[in-house]
């Protein structure tokens, strides 16, 4: 029997599976580590790609030498900053050979929530990205390019924005939003500094110093607080101008040749599918009636990706199987379990932190 | 004679006069560090403070103690960091009282334009604030939320734009633009990495993390590409939504009740009053005929700003003596010299580094 490690390396988390030929996948390792190089540096991307994939051949027992390839998939990862995680997994006597990512996790996001080899990814989590794939590579990129360049309508954005909103109601320019409220109590819970709401100058003025103080990645933890609203005029304004940001990363991909297949992936998306409905639209009108699917972990896509690479046909039945016994993995909470009489040997699983799929992830 | 030291504390220069109580500027001390705290954090302001008084006070050869009052006007400051800052200047015996600059650098912007107590200040510069200003004080602000949050039509949103713009072209994602060839050149200025055009998506994964490997305020270095390029549409393009993202700023400040009274200011604006056209006209549409004046020198905001707090009272007359002796010192290459009969005693000059205004400043 074969084995790979697949990796999905986000902005606030970092995991990896252990997955057979056959698209079994045996062990889960994840942690809580910021893999995205972008968000914490190389170093940290490296450390928490070892510590994911010595916990993986643990839990699944399987040797540092019986495993056939590697694949990552990461958010904003560089050819050196890969290169240097693949070289560290060597030096911890890990064997096999590096198959290669074309798509970073845009690609991994698309191949998460469909089998077939050509369509479109939107993706929106601590990011956004979107993709057009042509026979399992990809053909066009939009967006993509981080917080302090872009990343419309991802959860750094979202979080912003609440942030402008909570200061701009402080300072009497904008509408009142029960935002403020909320905002506060999270930069309390982020940096423990609690701002009183009156007076409102003052507190304008001490949240704008603490949001320079956090590291910027920080502000995507503010997103979650804008779904929690659903009556609130200031909230579902920042959600509206989410999804046209994220239709109009679509808009630049579509084109005529390529089938309406949507993929809607990332924390935000795959929390909050509604956001993608503007960019659905968009889909709609240029090419027809679209296959949307939501992609709830980027692993599937990663063991996907690793599977063709090694040379593996992945059809409808073996990209089930990747999903199902990944979800097996993942427990009660996550997407609807097989039933039982699917099980495989050994599933096992080795969660370190948080919910994989939270909103900010 | 009573002496006041004044303070312009930019994002990328921090500058000092000494000024009489009758409005004559004495000496100008002026350095390449950056003052704003939320650039280079409060240790670096106060620095940049001390060193910038103890110049003015040798070039002016008044005593430590023969001052009767400062006043600073900085983009972004805290109370704690100017509380700190002024704390330093007592610690070298430096004596006076503080006056309170109740409205920041966009006060001292609006009183650097005109001896108006009434109207409007846009301030674009390494960030942008607008602010509408009735007797003297800050009736409303709308947006100065910095380069994380806010500054919509900065010298630092211009260059981001300048960025992805590039990042864009090289990624066959938007049309091409001779931005691009600017950008790469001024990124191996900035950082002395050479990005070759070819391959281009190398290029622009390159540029990409080079970005993010640079202080975030160094994007505000790319503004003045866009300027450089008349006939390029897609820098034509980003220098009419910062025209744009200016408008809005003053729209939300406009009532019926101040009279059309509109100072630009700010390095991108001191330097391209036309990008201020379409804020001129949300004002003309909504106010009346507009009377636009452009503010080059902060230094005379603060500087009118401590006389009235002393309780001089600062009308045409004074507010001309403030800004002609302050174009004397600043030398031959900026705003009109007023005729050598007007000549003050002493004047006299420290520049220190790049002309006090730069695009970037």
């Amino acid at each position: 029997m074969t084995y790979y490690l697949v990796f999905d390396i986000g902005g606030t988390s970092t995991r990896c599976a252990l997955v057979t030929q056959r698209g079994e996948c045996l062990a889960l390792a994840s942690s809580a580590d910021p893999g995205n190089p972008l968000a914490g540096g190389t170093d940290r991307m490296v450390a928490a790609v070892a510590k994911a994939a010595l916990t993986a051949l643990e839990v699944g027992r399987v040797a540092a030498d019986g495993i056939g390839g590697f694949l990552m998939a990461v958010a904003g990862g560089t050819e050196a900053a890969l290169e240097a995680a693949h070289a560290r997994l060597r030096g911890l006597g890990i064997t096999g050979r590096r198959l290669d990512n074309p798509g970073g996790d845009g690609l991994a996001a698309f191949a998460a929530g469909t089998w077939r080899p050509t369509g479109y990814a939107l993706v929106a989590g601590t990011g956004a990205v979107g993709m057009r794939v042509e026979n399992g590579t990809p053909a066009a990129v939009s967006d993509g390019l981080g917080w302090l360049l872009g990343d419309g309508g991802s959860g750094f954005w979202i979080g912003r924005q609440a942030v402008r909103a909570a200061i701009g109601d402080l300072r009497g320019e904008c509408r009142p939003t029960a935002l403020t409220r909320l905002v506060l109590g999270r930069l309390d819970e982020l940096t423990g500094r609690k701002l009183s709401l009156a007076p409102r100058p003052q507190a304008a003025g001490g949240l704008l110093a603490a949001v320079y103080e956090m590291p910027p990645a920080n502000l995507g933890r503010f997103a979650p607080l804008v779904f929690e609203l659903p009556d609130d005029q200031t909230a579902q304004s920042i959600l509206a101008q989410a999804g046209r940001a994220l239709a109009d990363t679509l808009r630049t991909l579509v084109v005529e040749s390529a089938p309406p297949v949507l993929v809607l992936a990332g924390g935000v998306l795959a929390n909050h599918p509604e956001l993608g409905a503007e960019a659905q639209g968009v889909l709609d009108e240029m090419a027809g009636e679209v296959e949307v699917s939501v992609a709830r972990d980027g692993l599937v896509g990663a063991a996907v990706l690793a599977l063709r690479a090694a040379g593996t046909q992945v059809g409808p039945a073996e990209f089930r199987r990747v999903q199902t016994s990944l979800a097996r993995l993942r427990g009660p909470t996550a997407t609807p379990s097989p039933s039982s009489g699917q099980a495989s040997s050994r599933p096992r699983r080795a969660e370190k932190s948080a919910p994989a799929e939270s909103e900010e992830s």
